[in-house]
This record gives C-alpha cells, sequence and structure tokens, in this order.
C-alpha cells in the first residue's frame, strides 16, 4: 500500500465550534476516495508532526466522528507554533519518515502562511506533498474567500448573546459595553448588529477596529443615545486601536502595561477583562455626573468581556456554517487529489453565487493568497464611526442563520 | 366589574432566563380562573407602582404571550428598589387607587422581603390585599424551596460554556479560569461540575463562597492539577472570600477599591473582569516559573468573567425549568385566590417528591421563609475545598437537563 502515500491532518489556531466539521470532512472524503493509504491526525498541529505525535483516523467509527463534528474546538489539538526553516525541515523529516504525500492543514493566516512555508520548501527540495490549507477562523478575515467557516457560529453567540444582553438592559436600565474577539478585523463584533429586530434595539453603539477610536466620540455618542432611550447596549471589538500622527495604538496597550505576546507577535487581547473596565470607568467618570443630573438617576455601567465562549460554547451552531466547514473539508481533498490537474497545493475559498436562496460553491485559490494578510471590514458597512449598516445585515445573516425572535411588552 | 378588584404582577432584582414564563403562568391562570378584573403589570416592580405605570395585560393576544414566556429578562422591567415604611405607603395608596386586591411580585429574596413588608403593612392597615412572591434566581439560594425556577437555566449556561471551554483549554493548552455570578452561595459555580463527562474534563477545580479562600491552597491546587494533566480548568464564584479572624472579606474587595454598592448594600460584583484578572496574574505570577521549569513550555492563563450571559442569553434554557416556572406563576395564582382557605399571602415553594423520574410538587410559604435570608450550598457537596461531588450532580441534573456529549479523540 506504500504506493498510495499517507495523509496527514493538522489543526491550528484558534479553534472554532465547526473546525470538527472541516476535520471529518477531510477524513470522510479522504476514505471516500480510498487514494491515500493511512490518514494520521497530528496532535496539536505542525508540532505533533515534528514530534511524531500522531493518531491513525481510518478507524474511527462514523458515530464518533458524528459526535465529534457536532464538538467545538480542535479534537486532534491546537497549536501557536510558527515554523521557520529549521522548524520546517523537520516537519519535512517526519513526512518522509511516515510517507506523506498529503497535508491538510485547518486554520488561519498564519497557519496559510504555515502551509505554504511547507509546500514551497516541498517544491524546492522535489519532495511530493500536496498542501491544502482549509480555512477558518472566528474572526473571518481571510482574503480571497466570502467569509470563512468559524464565522457564522460565532456571530451567532455574538448576535444572540447582545439579543440577551439587550433584553437585560431594558429590565434595568444603564451602559452596557460588550467587548468581541476579533484583533484585526470587526467582522465578529459587527455581528452584533444581528441581534436588533425592532426600532430601539440594541447595540446602539458598535465600535470596530478600521475605524480609529477616540474616548471623546465614544463619551459623546454614549451621552446621546442614553440621553434619548435612557440605555446604552455597546458593542465593542477588542481591537479597537487610537491613532496618533501615523500611529495606531490598541486601546487595550493603554491600559495593560507589558503584557503577553504570542509567537506571531500578537499581543494578548482575550482572557482578560481589562478593556471592557477600562472602558465602563472612563463612562462612570466622565458621562456619571451629567448623565445623574440630566435623568435624575445613578448612572449604572456595567462591562462584559465575551472572552472564548464565542469560539466554543457548544449546541448553538450556525446551519450553514457546519455545512459549509464539512463541506470545505470535502473539497480540500478533492482539489489535492486533481492534481496534476488544477493546483497542487492550494486553500479552499467560498464565492456566493446567489443571495435568495443563499448559495455558494467553492474554488481552489494559491495559499500565498490567504496566507498572512487579513480581510478588513469593508468601510462601505459601518456608519459614523459608531454603527454597522444593512448591507452587512444581508451579508452576514445567511451565515449566521435564522434568529430567535424575542417577544416584548 | 369593581368588585372583583384588580391584580398586579411585577418583577424584581437580576432578570432570568424564564422569569417571563413565571409572568405568563400568572396572566393565564388568572385569566382562566376569572376573579379579578383587570390584570396590571407594573413596569420596573415596585417603581412602577409608585408611579402608576402600569400595562393591561388583559388583551395581550396568546400567541405574544407564548412569545414572551420564551424571552430571557423580564419583560415588565426590574428594579432594585427597596421599599422602605414611607415607600410603601405609596404603594398602598397606588393599590388602593388602582382597585389592587391581588400582588403577585416574581423575584429574590430582597424582594420576598419587599413583598412581605407589603404584605404586613396590608394587615395592619386592614387594606384586602393578598401577596404572593413568586421565586426566581439564578443563584438558587432561597430558603424553603427546593431550588429556584432561573437557576436551571442558568446552571444549563454554566455547564455548557465549561464545557466548551475545557475542549478549548486541551486544544490549546493553560490554565484557564472563569469567573460565575453568585455573590453569597455556590450554586451556579457547582453547575459547572455538570460539564464533565469522562475522566480528564474539566472543571478540575471549583471554588465556592462557602468555603474560605487563600491564594496559596488555590495556587497549590492548580500546581497539583497542571503538573498532572498539562491543563488545568477553574470554576471561580464572584463570591469568594477571605477569612481573617471572624471577619470574610470578598476577594474582590482586595481587587476593586471603591466600586458601587447597590440600595440593598450589595457590592458590584458583576460586569467587571477584575477577579478574573486579579487571580491570572496571581497565577501567572506565583506558578509561571517553577510550571514552565517543569513542562518546558511557556504557562498560559486567561481568565473569562461570564457576566450577564449566564441570564439572559436566549434559546438554551433547561426544559424542566421552563416548565416549573410557568407552574410557580400559575400555583401563586391558585393559592392567592383560595384565601380564605390557605395562606392569604405567601411564597411559592418547590418539594421534590420523586427522583427517578423527577418530579415536584408546589406548596405555599410564608414569606418571612423566604425574605431575606439565603440558602448557602450543602456543604456536604465540597470535596477538599476545591471541588464538588457526585451528591450535588444528582440534585442539580434534572435542574439543567440533558446536555451535549462532545465527542473526542
Amino acid at each position: 500500500m506504500a504506493d498510495k502515500g499517507n495523509a496527514v491532518i493538522g489543526q491550528s489556531g484558534g479553534p472554532t465550534a465547526v473546525i470538527n466539521q472541516s476535520l471529518v470532512g477531510v477524513i470522510e472524503e479522504l476514505k471516500k476516495q480510498g487514494k491515500v493509504d493511512r490518514i494520521l491526525g497530528a496532535r496539536h498541529g505542525v508540532r505533533g508532526i515534528i514530534q511524531s505525535d500522531f493518531i491513525t483516523l481510518n478507524d474511527v467509527p462514523t458515530d464518533l466522528l458524528e459526535r465529534i463534528a457536532l464538538t467545538p474546538s480542535s479534537a486532534l489539538g491546537s497549536t501557536r507554533d510558527k515554523p521557520d526553516e529549521a522548524y520546517c525541515q523537520k516537519i519535512f523529516e517526519s513526512f518522509k519518515k511516515h510517507a506523506v504525500e498529503y497535508f491538510f492543514y485547518i486554520g488561519g493566516n498564519d497557519s496559510a502562511d504555515t502551509a505554504r512555508i511547507i509546500s514551497e520548501m516541498a517544491v524546492k527540495s522535489g519532495y511530493p506533498l500536496r498542501v491544502y490549507h482549509v480555512p477558518k477562523t472566528i474572526d473571518n478575515d481571510l482574503r480571497t474567500t466570502d467569509h470563512c467557516p468559524g464565522y457564522g457560529s460565532a456571530g451567532r453567540f455574538v448576535a444572540l448573546a447582545l439579543m440577551g444582553d439587550d433584553l437585560d438592559n431594558r429590565s434595568l436600565k444603564g451602559v452596557k459595553i460588550d467587548v468581541i474577539m476579533g484583533r484585526d478585523a470587526g467582522w465578529l463584533t459587527a455581528a452584533s448588529a444581528l441581534a436588533r429586530h425592532d426600532e430601539g434595539d440594541g447595540p446602539h453603539l458598535i465600535y470596530v477596529p478600521e475605524v480609529d477610536f477616540s474616548d471623546d466620540k465614544f463619551l459623546a455618542d454614549i451621552d446621546r443615545v442614553y440621553s434619548k432611550l435612557g440605555r446604552c447596549v455597546v458593542a465593542v471589538s477588542e481591537g479597537i486601536r487610537y491613532k496618533a500622527g501615523d500611529r495606531h495604538s490598541l486601546v487595550t496597550e493603554k491600559v495593560v502595561s507589558g503584557g503577553e505576546v504570542d509567537a506571531h507577535g500578537n499581543k494578548q487581547l482575550s482572557g482578560t477583562g481589562a478593556l471592557g473596565d477600562f472602558l465602563s470607568d472612563l463612562v462612570k467618570s466622565k458621562l456619571g455626573a451629567p448623565l445623574q443630573e440630566k435623568t435624575g438617576s445613578k448612572l449604572r455601567v456595567r462591562a462584559d468581556t465575551f472572552g472564548y465562549l464565542q469560539r466554543s460554547f457548544p449546541t448553538i451552531v450556525s446551519p450553514s456554517d457546519a455545512h459549509e466547514a464539512r463541506l470545505c473539508g470535502r473539497k480540500a481533498v478533492e482539489y489535492a487529489l486533481a492534481a496534476p490537474e488544477g493546483l497542487a497545493s492550494g486553500s479552499v475559498a467560498m464565492k456566493r453565487i446567489s443571495e435568495t436562496p443563499y448559495k455558494i460553491e467553492t474554488f481552489p485559490t494559491a495559499l500565498a493568497n490567504v496566507a498572512r494578510q487579513t480581510k478588513s471590514l469593508d468601510s462601505a458597512f459601518v456608519i459614523n464611526g459608531c454603527d454597522i449598516g444593512a448591507g452587512f445585515v444581508k451579508y452576514a445573516k445567511p451565515l449566521v442563520g435564522e434568529l430567535f425572535r424575542p417577544g416584548k411588552l
């Protein structure tokens, strides 16, 4: 069977609620096509490859695979390692040793870059390796594709969370600030706009990293909404940034001195409530007295940071997201096995071919089109620097799926 | 119709995911019995009563009522006002003015106390008022009743959140700390134990307010779990407290200087990430270096504070909780209208009459049995001061309902 070669699957970066759908998609398509011998799952991404920490996936029972597909987070384990030259050399040694000819890497733009480096090294060294990246990110910030598997379910969580939180803030009125994941792009924060059904529904203000943040405008916006409605729900991206001259700096940097930086040079934004608390204190200190004078009652200000729940909360997955994540896994195998037709290595992307009914098709694209770069939120979606418009809602609604519609008195 | 008298319904305190089930239960039973004239909803609890801010509920369409029943948070609005003598006098004036003879107040122990004060003033002044408290709290800390409507759904959120978070932390390993609501009682934090299915599943450590907190024990516990598993998920109540001599002090008090206090003298614990960040920094500073030396890799420590999502997130309600919240609303009407049989005023409580199948029945109890006091988590449920045992799981499982079972490789 050695003439068939083996396949390795890895998962990388921050998990999502549907990353295992892609994993199961790769496995089932590989089994269906029958052109590879062993299907090896690398534990914790590239780290598992260099440590030869593999699990054979050929014989995992179908019912367990289906349960895994419904389970959030990366079933194989993930990693934030960013392979350099020496690291990649070790990966090749492992691939050669294990007769690996197909590598499927499920991840974001950092992972696509890792896949690109490995595929280029393979080409250079004449090693017959086909590398396919399967897109995954709750941030929705990959280029080329219409959207990313993982985004719809995270967006669904955010929309439902904001819907519940707005109901909560109607009940006990105040200013409520919710901090949402998304280091460089505001896609996930923008999904909070889907929480709105009726006039007056929150979030009333939405701040994304694509718009320069200003404490003064933030305070003026809240003052305006609160003075009108007596309540205000605010969705804020963890990645909001100030601009001074030509330089952007994360608001979080002002708040957290020191702080952690990962192997990709990314500063830790999640897993801390610091930004929410800073914004909350800002509102209390600057608007507390004037709004109390204006309304006659004490200003109640609270902040929540949604944190890892956004990517890992079980049972509220978007149906289209689950379907597409699976599809992208299957298509990666189809494209890889089709070589020399098409691209020997690449990434799976999605194109929207119909709005009503919503319909997508996939296509292969070069790894370089996805690697490293990020796709910002379309600035046409942003209104007055503090809200998200109907264009975005039209774009995102089918990705997030039908949402609960609250009843109000 | 004036001989029939009118009824007022109010909702108070922190909302829950099923508090509107109780509201709809009261409305439907009042309509069914046909013994009151107008059914008035007080906007924002007692505040709506003194401001004569009522909405007539007799003619709200059934399909809207059913949608409201499924909607989290208090549809009538809530309040944290705690009526004193003068405030209660105003309530009576309003009740007299509006010919109110029945008052149904859906809330926690503070609300039960409000109900008690009002009912006692009514008795004293000879005003023919029947006051029934309908229990509601995510904290599950009311006396007399087996458990409280609202708790099961919040517990379901917490259990699912911890399940997802443990999967996340298996994928990218580290120490993860989750801060859970519950000012005085650890019931909600304990519900995190329901997230566990298999050996090695988190949360691995659970800290409740009923056990004195110690930084040193906390660190030793985490060190032990992390050294064994290479990962550690910790559930911590926002209400954990130190003991020095005879005095208890909230850990949060050490972290947040100043801080807000509400009308009930309660310190603000939710809506801030300060406690999680404090604990996270503590672990990083004390265990970072030794654990890095022991394991060879950098210790990753994150904290999330679940905040208001625990009580307001839509669509993941516990079925038994929804059913019982509705039932308690209906029974409050039944008990109130039965007078002079039984208690003219009181609170609805639940008794567990069978474990398999799980079954409860309701009974009326005096307001004084519920007012003000809190019911702590049974200390027999706590293991070694840092975990929750099988006794609790048996108690809480039917309240939270069947949970998703993750698939793992």
